[in-house]
């Protein structure tokens, strides 16, 4: 059974200081089963990471109950940075296993966390009784890989400013992104640094934001059907130091496999790819787990021009985690929205020739990756 | 497809200064594998309520590189108080869509978290915004519960008693129950008063401890079969203003009939119900909302003995979340494990006759209810 995606919608991602968390997850919920034509649902999987540590568990029934869908089951999937792709994976188990069309709904709000709780709170997808026992930040942990990247193939910090120049250009058309401000590299590398060599312009921001699809057993009855031919979840050590290479995203590449193989398809068929670039050097190792290029060459990539539009494979057309924002659990189903308006021609600004496409969610620094690959047509 | 219970495994259930939450993870992991003959699982769902507030997101890798099945995906479910039910549910959808065989750990360590910040970690599970924010603890919203059932049918404090008496007094045959310790309805009566007019011995402890199970696609092959033959979940507004009956659990009452209908059983075919007596009255309404009670029906039942093994419905039969203890998470695991120990003959000197179970995870005051029904054979 192909599971197929029968409306989307989403929040534009920002600063929401007037939006409570509820608010914004019902406002893409609201998108997402108005493009459906309002199916009967009756389940829903809410991806988050941070609430809980701000006072609210539970966004299963306080969401359910503000979209008006009590008494259907509603529960909070939680993998870090990769939630949103993880409850979009838990939903399409249960249209799979039921045969019942379901929602999902990533939903983020990081500006009810004060800055300076944030760094505690990120780290929380770390280890935290052998890594954040030593202090380090989530930037710093992202650091430690960039700087062996660098080091072991030479390359400097003005190669990764391409990535998010790339995602801020992209943005440009985007309605729905954080940021409509195109970026140089030399803004990158002048940017302020976080943990060097991480610079500020290599970070995603702190965003709020959500995003929803629906998921229905069956294609029939949709104009545009866009449907889940691939979908896989891996984990890795949380530690780095417990990881056999530095420098290959293990999760990441596993979980690309076991999704290729589900679809019967290769990297060479993937038209549009949808990364998790939460730092620029998690945009490169992405593209090197999941087989764009060999280890090492992620950077070279993006220097001969081919991760643009146009290029052998985009990414992060819409903007990406940098500049359509990361608002943390909501992203990975912003993902998959981005996906589908691809793969319908509803790119607008945005839109590149696509059939197939990829997105791929990932936790901490890839102790989690979870891979999905839509295609148009049922 | 009737997913099958390969093994089950659980610590035992107290305040485990000297073990971590990856090392009780791991020693109830290792006994549900070893049991099931150590079959290839392909994913891990972990039910967990408070880490993160701790400092520790991201527990489905930490776990799964702990117990070394790294890179099965391994993910996190939350819904408070139903987080080991939810697991469990996401567990049984997951082996249903993919056929494959899945774990199911639920671990809460409530000894890292101070007494007094559990006060303000354990309403989480209520609405933050319409409910916390007024400075009720989760035992005085239950209270409240209690109070009305009172006024309504004129019953009083040592009328509810019998249920913690009733869990005591079952737990003494339990190896992993935390209490071992008979007690009388007048100690129930004559304990510190909590939240009036819910008593100390009204509420189940706060508990370290981790169930686990193995899930698996068929009954081939096991000596003792345990099936799933129902399972569902549903929804209630979280805030307790927003209910249409403050004294029906909806969500445990719509769970419950779902669970019936899937299952083709009702209440008369059940033989054992391992419900969630986190409060005296949660049992009670509980009893009610599973039908086993009109409503004001529960507490009669429990005054004419039918709770008690050997009565109509023998409820808590290893103790349940008062005396075995309420690790958050993992409770619903547990419920799990003590329903597969029944039908399989298992139960020692808490055996009861049973050939079809009930097990029913109560997430904050109602806001989440998971019902599985279990039944001897394939």
């Amino acid at each position: 059974m192909n599971v197929a995606i029968a409306g989307v919608g989403q929040t534009k991602v920002g600063e929401h200081w007037g939006l409570s968390l509820r608010e914004m997850s019902l406002q893409a919920i609201e998108g997402a089963l108005d493009e459906a034509g309002n199916p009967k649902v009756e389940a829903l999987f809410v991806g988050n990471m941070l609430a809980g540590l701000g006072g609210q568990l539970h966004l299963g029934p306080l969401i359910a109950d503000y979209v008006g869908i009590v008494p259907k089951e509603a529960v909070r999937v939680e993998a870090t940075c990769a939630s949103g792709g993880a409850a979009f994976r838990s939903a399409l188990h249960f249209v799979q296993a039921t045969g019942k069309a379901a929602l999902v709904c990533g939903v983020e709000k990081m500006t009810d966390v004060p800055p300076r709780e944030a760094t505690r709170e990120l780290v929380t997808a770390a280890d935290a009784e052998l890594e954040g026992v030593h202090g380090p930040s989530f930037p710093a942990l992202n650091a430690l890989l960039m700087r062996r990247y660098m080091h072991e193939f030479h390359c400097r910090v003005e190669d990764f400013a391409l990535f998010p120049v790339n995602a801020h250009k992209n943005a440009m058309h985007c309605e729905w992104a954080m940021y409509h401000r195109p970026i140089t590299a030399q803004d990158v590398c002048e940017s302020k640094s976080i943990s060097s060599p991480i610079r500020l312009l290599d970070c995603s921001p702190r965003s709020d934001g959500s995003a929803s699809a629906v998921l229905v057993p069956q294609a029939q009855g949709i104009d545009t059907p866009v449907t889940v031919v691939g979908s896989a979840a891996a984990t890795d050590t949380l530690t780095l130091a417990g990881r056999r290479d530095l420098l290959t995203l293990d999760a990441a590449r596993e979980s690309a496999r076991l999704a290729y193989e589900m679809a019967h398809l290769g990297p060479g068929d993937i038209d549009v790819f949808e990364l998790h670039d939460a730092f620029s050097i998690i945009a490169v190792l992405s593209l090197e787990a999941a087989g764009f290029a060999p280890r090492g060459g992620g950077v070279t990539l993006a220097m001969e021009g081919e991760i643009a539009p146009g290029g052998r494979i985009p990414i992060c057309t819409f903007g990406g985690l940098k500049a359509r924002g990361h608002p943390i659990g909501a992203t990975g189903v912003y993902q998959i929205v981005e996906l589908v308006k691809q793969l319908r021609g509803d790119g607008g600004g945005n839109q590149v020739p696509a059939e197939v496409g990829m997105a791929q969610s990932i936790g901490g620094v890839g102790g989690t990756a979870i891979t999905h690959i839509l295609a148009r047509g049922d």
